[in-house]
């Protein structure tokens, strides 16, 4: 049975409220008044995103054995500049002239129109104002792909004004979102906090090929901050300014992008919207998505090539383990217009919650853009060799400098004019030879080259391997954005007792505390029990906490779900006879009771996914199911569970 | 039999070049000239940085049931006002009159001081000259306790010049060493790069006194980057410019800092350099420690309290259970001079290095002020409440409004006068009751209070208990400079065969790379073996490479050691026949045979710390001792080994 989130009843005044109180996420600096785009993670969200974290590095770098890095946020201009993040990396911004105030273009523009539209369905419209409301529902649809002029065209057309007073608003200009700082005492480096982590592997290509012995394709990953300096930051941690990116870079040779596992992820259904499917619907929301087998996605050439379709499988695949919910999942394609004009191919991992579709996951083939920008700018080479299997013929156009020739007219410059003709390339050594034919001599940067100082012959010669400019294939993820998505997910509410109550239904390998042990009262006398439950769990390291306060059972289990604890294990008088206790499943509400001893060992088990509740109900011979406590709370009886889940 | 670090024979050039080739640590942004003070951390770098974070946060929060937060670098100016880095978070620094080149003063002052008298002891000096030198060592040894106007003095005092042009220099003035940039498109908010992760934990104290139900003490930790603009960093990752940093803000009743877990540490032995030792000494480098146990080193006054002690000895075991030698650290006092005003007491764990002692760890008892200072700032109360264990007997002045009286008076203004006089405080109550005895009526803001609007008794209450400002206990990680001291320690040389070979003695569980699996030679014969040994260590989750590259296993092993790979597994043509491979031992060089089987067993034993290889050779039925494929390797032949090691 598969949970499903309804984003249309998404109570997310009762979630924020949850996540805030319980210190999932708040403000960052709330007793100062806060800044908009910054975020503490409390204790339970920060044990989540170490989790996802430490699921992400498994699951790719470890599984898949690639390189990891790790470096700084502080970036110099240059290499930023090389990117195209100085020149580039902007949103259009629009000022209430009046105020000061600012807004990002494109949001108040489609904030507006939307507004606009709703307050002309409520009433009767004429001929007139139809055709308004078609400009304006055609203006929303483009919007992502609008440019400067075409941005400030829609301002004058719709007559756009400030949304606070009212007042007119400047122009659309751009506003880079890399926020600035200066490195050193003497102000002369310039830098930035880093946009992604991408260009921190791009730059160190070299080192990483030397480290992989030469071989390629290799992938390397980096997991740290990033940070964009959004107008308007808002949607809670969805748009932030400061975040946890994980991303890969995988380089590959441009023309065999086949992937060494791709058999194993082959027959994998992949969650797909292609731009077929995208031109064909009639608005974002209301597309319909298609389930593909990988290798039909890349025979059919709707997923470009094997390597980019192993990492949407692999990262559909990440999703689902940590919590997203498939039918509330999509990997859109970009659209040409969305693409940059060297990118192959881009997916994004779209997932459904209360703000609509959200991008956490990008996939693109940028081809062989980035390295060829910094070998560029660097003048360093970022090249790996190919070794062909048989040596390859090839003619070329020789020129033998001759010496003595160049020697008695140059004299002391002669190691100079060799230099220079040694260096001309191809092209160059056509041009010369054709200007030495047509003219007799050839200028030569400060020199005069005569036919007589050069031999030129074309000569064959084996060729056995060459450089070439490795593509990249790059995932990108954003942790707070899943970790958002997945907190949504798992939210639900639990109706049948006289308040209401709300669950996380976290999978245990990312929920934050994954056992809670509660005595049935505060007595002294549940303390050897307590000691003995807490010592074995301590030693499996599993994160436990002790809730022995005086409130019901029934309560305190409510507390442990509101954070999304899968297990409870439960001390009674029985416990004093036999050393038996209960264990709780979050979602079912189900208990069995074994000893210590076995409880200790399944809950090791279903923690790190071993074994799942169900199947542990069912065959585990040395539990028993267990209906004893549930008396004492209001909730725990009789309770109608509102999304039953199979999570665990 | 403890390995031992020579400082002075310290090949640093080759353990440099080591640490480059191998891609432990690169200078960042190589490819555009780099930038001081930046590094990257290469695959092995970067996996031995996560196992150190994670060996921590086992230590610390999981051990300890700490909690931890993650909250945002990018830090608001209050915030850091408040704290005192806007202010203090300084350095002095001089400039190059001609060159306009930057030097940190401290440290040009002591260069020149050293260079000087080096160059005197290298030849004869008269009286005059020896009297210079005395007050140069003199001032040498204030150098870190000087104060802005004694660094010029000192400048002025022996005409210290620019050391690249011999320019004039001009006085020594402060540089702020936080890096700076704005948040938001107007440019309104100016904000810093946080320079500690402490500033994140205070400011969200009340929340977490809130997550942990009210109950004091409690620690929480975060673990994350923190930036200083250094001004000429050298010393290689010693002195960047980002950095992480692992902090706990430990909070406890200033009168009792006694700790619940002491007993499990009072008898450990710690390597102290208390202050009395440091005066008694002559210079840094020729100082003492003493080993006292913890409950000692509280008895006797020497640590102030049990909670630092506490810390204290925990630092000191994670410390050696990363690889720091116990021989070549020591926790330093801090002198009286060091210390701000506030602080109770502080030690630094100090790591000998090649550079000398290197601060990597600071443990500080900073009493009340952090958040105090975040309190007064943001008028937000930062306490705690402590419950008295039996109400207390409380006289106190009751000033009680007489409403008729003041009503017929103030008519509208009632309501502000009775607040006036409800606000008072115990110091003004008095106040007023002393004036209206002495003058019949007293000024209250805009109000003239006189005698008859108001009673005055002297009555008694019960005190159930007082809201208190918690004391921090604060062990502060530089988690750069450990990696860098444990990578020193773990660096020697093995002599025996024709070449320099290098070794990192890394403890397993930090080890980049766990094991590394080498065939005999580049034969397809080998393929099943190589791959039912790589199946059975992925499923263990460990870290292991191939490297069946065309060399000899000698060399083989060699690059392995280079990395500090704990343990290769070797498959030869008798693993053919009977599946058997050899387990090989770093450091001692040893060879143990055994099944596939249980060499993965005993391999997993090992990383893990459940056993170690002295222990496994001379116990473990299912291995036999090996020696077949030395003879391939003229350093593995009778070869010496330099520093042999218990470090497995």
């Amino acid at each position: 049975m598969q949970r499903r989130f309804d984003r249309k009843s998404f109570d997310r005044d009762a979630f924020e409220t949850v996540l805030r109180r319980r210190f999932f996420l708040a403000p960052a600096f709330e007793i100062y008044g806060g800044v908009a785009g910054l975020f503490d993670y409390g204790p339970p969200g920060c044990a989540m995103k170490n989790h996802l974290i430490q699921l992400w590095r498994d699951h790719f770098v470890v599984e898949e054995g690639m390189l990891e890095i790790d470096g700084p946020t502080l970036t110099p201009d240059p290499v930023l500049r090389a990117s195209g993040h100085v020149d580039r990396f902007q949103d259009y911004m629009v000022r209430d002239l009046d105020t000061g105030a600012c807004y990002r273009a494109d949001h108040l523009l489609r904030e507006t129109l939307e507004n606009r539209i709703a307050a002309m369905d409520r009433k009767r419209t004429d001929v007139q104002e139809d055709r308004l409301r078609s400009a304006m529902e055609t203006c929303l649809q483009r919007i992502d792909e609008m440019n400067q002029e075409q941005i400030a065209a829609a301002y004058q057309q719709f007559d756009i004004r400030a949304p606070e007073s009212d007042a007119p608003l400047s122009a659309p200009y751009p506003f880079n979102l890399m926020f600035q700082t200066q490195i050193g005492p003497t102000g002369t480096i310039p830098a930035y906090l880093r946009p992604e982590t991408a260009q921190g592997i791009f730059v160190n290509f070299r080192r990483l090929l030397d480290y992989n012995n030469g071989r390629m394709p290799f992938a390397c990953a980096q997991i740290g901050l990033s940070f964009r300096n959004e107008i308007s930051p808002r949607a809670g941690i969805l748009r932030v300014r400061e975040f946890a990116q994980a991303e890969i870079e995988h380089f590959v040779h441009p023309d065999r992008k086949d992937h060494p596992k791709f058999n194993l992820i082959a027959d994998l259904e992949l969650i797909l919207l292609p731009r077929k499917e995208q031109h064909a619907a009639r608005s974002r929301e209301q597309m319909t998505t298609v389930l593909l087998r990988a290798a039909e996605a890349v025979r059919q050439g709707i997923v470009d090539n094997e390597t980019l379709a192993y990492f949407i499988a692999r990262t559909q695949q990440y999703a689902q383990m940590i919590g997203i919910l498939p039918n509330h999942m999509r990997f859109r394609q970009h659209l040409e217009s969305e693409m940059a004009h060297y990118a192959r191919d881009c997916w994004d991992l779209e997932v459904e919650t209360s703000y609509g579709w959200v991008e956490c996951v990008g996939l693109a083939d940028r081809a062989c853009y980035d390295l060829q920008a910094h070998s560029a700018a660097s003048k360093v080479d970022l090249v790996a060799y190919e070794k062909f299997d048989e040596p390859r013929d090839e003619t070329f156009l020789q020129i033998t400098p001759l010496k003595r020739v160049i020697g008695t007219k140059f004299r002391g410059e002669t190691p100079q004019v060799l230099e220079a003709i040694e260096k001309l390339g191809e092209t160059e050594r056509a041009q010369l030879q054709q200007q030495l034919t047509d003219q007799d001599q050839v200028q030569l940067g400060p020199y005069v080259i005569t036919r007589e100082m050069v031999t030129i012959e074309r000569v064959n010669r084996k060729i056995h391997g060459r450089s070439y400019c490795p593509s990249v294939i790059e995932p990108s993820f954003g942790i707070g954005r899943l970790l958002y998505c997945v907190l949504e997910h798992a939210f639900y509410n639990r109706t049948g007792g006289d308040e209401l109550r709300t669950v996380l239904a976290l999978k245990p390998a990312i929920a934050p505390v994954k056992s809670v042990v509660l005595p049935l009262s505060k007595n002294e006398v549940f303390e050897p029990v307590i000691q003995a439950v807490l010592h074995a769990l301590a030693k499996c390291r599993l994160t436990v906490r002790l809730d022995e306060s005086n409130v019901s059972i029934g309560r305190r289990y409510a507390r442990a779900d509101e954070i999304g604890v899968p297990f409870c294990v439960t001390i009674d008088f029985d416990s004093l006879v036999d050393h038996s206790v209960t264990l709780r499943e979050r979602d079912s509400m189900e208990q069995v009771r074994g000893s210590v001893g076995d409880v200790v060992r399944v809950l090791v088990e279903l923690v790190t996914g071993e074994r799942s509740w169900t199947e542990l109900v069912s065959t585990d011979p040395s539990l028993k199911p267990f209906t004893g406590q549930q008396s004492t709370s209001a909730v725990e009886d009789g309770t109608v569970c509102e999304k039953p889940t199979q999570s665990a």
